[in-house]
């Protein structure tokens, strides 16, 4: 399974590409990120992050594209910028037929340290080691989009066998109403 | 002057299109709403907006798109789709060069009622009044972009009368510094 994940931000949206499934050695294919100016305007920003994000899927024609989940309890300055940018990045991969699938900070960060509250170094640190890389990716967007990519493929066996349990469940009620 | 106003939301997206320029009488152009199903997965439902937009730029080719601020802090549950919805009409617009405007909805309610604290009710009828129009258009978020789009139109020369204020200003103090 090839995923893009994406830490979704106007100045800096940090995009990786992670090959691999489930209980095998993973593979990053890319890791980057989108970047616009600041002082450009909010129309033009987000032009340049939709054409940023078009190149990584050509580039990499992932099966899946990995968004972090934004809240809008957090960090209520950047929210907004953050709420934009992911729309752009879910509405260039819908627009192709790839699914989206959304995964909150707390999910990302437990999957790959086992904490939900490790902070960037920690996520950092194990993105190298289970990416098998040099060093850290820089800067911190670039390591949390390829952690996005490794959790979404860690844990959709899971949230599959979930789903599967459900409907299994849901059918044998059915037969028994 | 073209306006097209745009309300932004994922269920209901409001659109409408006002032409005129500031102390005459304004012309309604179009008015109209782009939904999206509520069960729709994020994704889709903002390729189904972009889609709405793109329809409405193709038919009406406004000057500028004016679309509402959106803010953080008021309406926490919907605030997240909002501001989704609202980057993809400024994609749309952008991507086309054509420039847009964000307003609050206080600068709105105050452009077309007077008051920046009217109701939903108010709105409407200065809309209909303004635009001559046989009845309030509905359903609210439609009268809110054509409200959008007066307010752009009336503010517009005031603001360009202070931008230039401004950078005369600052030309002056160059020349005596």
């Amino acid at each position: 399974m090839r995923v893009l994940g994406v830490d979704p931000g106007l100045t800096r949206c940090g995009v990786g590409v992670v090959e691999g499934v489930a209980g095998r050695p993973l593979t990053m294919l890319g890791v980057g990120v989108v970047r616009t100016p600041a002082d450009a305007d909010i129309g033009h920003r987000l032009v340049a992050i939709e054409r940023g994000i078009e190149e990584w899927l050509d580039a990499h024609r992932p099966e899946l594209v990995a968004v972090e989940r934004v809240f809008s309890q957090h960090n209520v300055r950047t929210v907004m910028g953050t709420a934009q940018a992911s729309a752009v990045a879910m509405l260039c991969a819908s627009r192709r037929g790839i699914p989206v699938a959304l995964h909150t900070p707390s999910e990302v960060k437990a999957a790959v340290t086992g904490s939900g509250r490790a902070d960037k170094a920690q996520v950092g640190a194990m993105v190298t080691r289970l990416l098998r890389l040099a060093a850290p990716p820089k800067p911190a967007d670039a390591a949390d989009a390829l952690a996005l990519a490794i959790c979404h493929i860690w844990r959709a066996p899971a949230q599959n066998r979930l789903q599967q349990a459900v409907a299994a469940q849901l059918a044998s009620k059915g037969r028994t109403a």
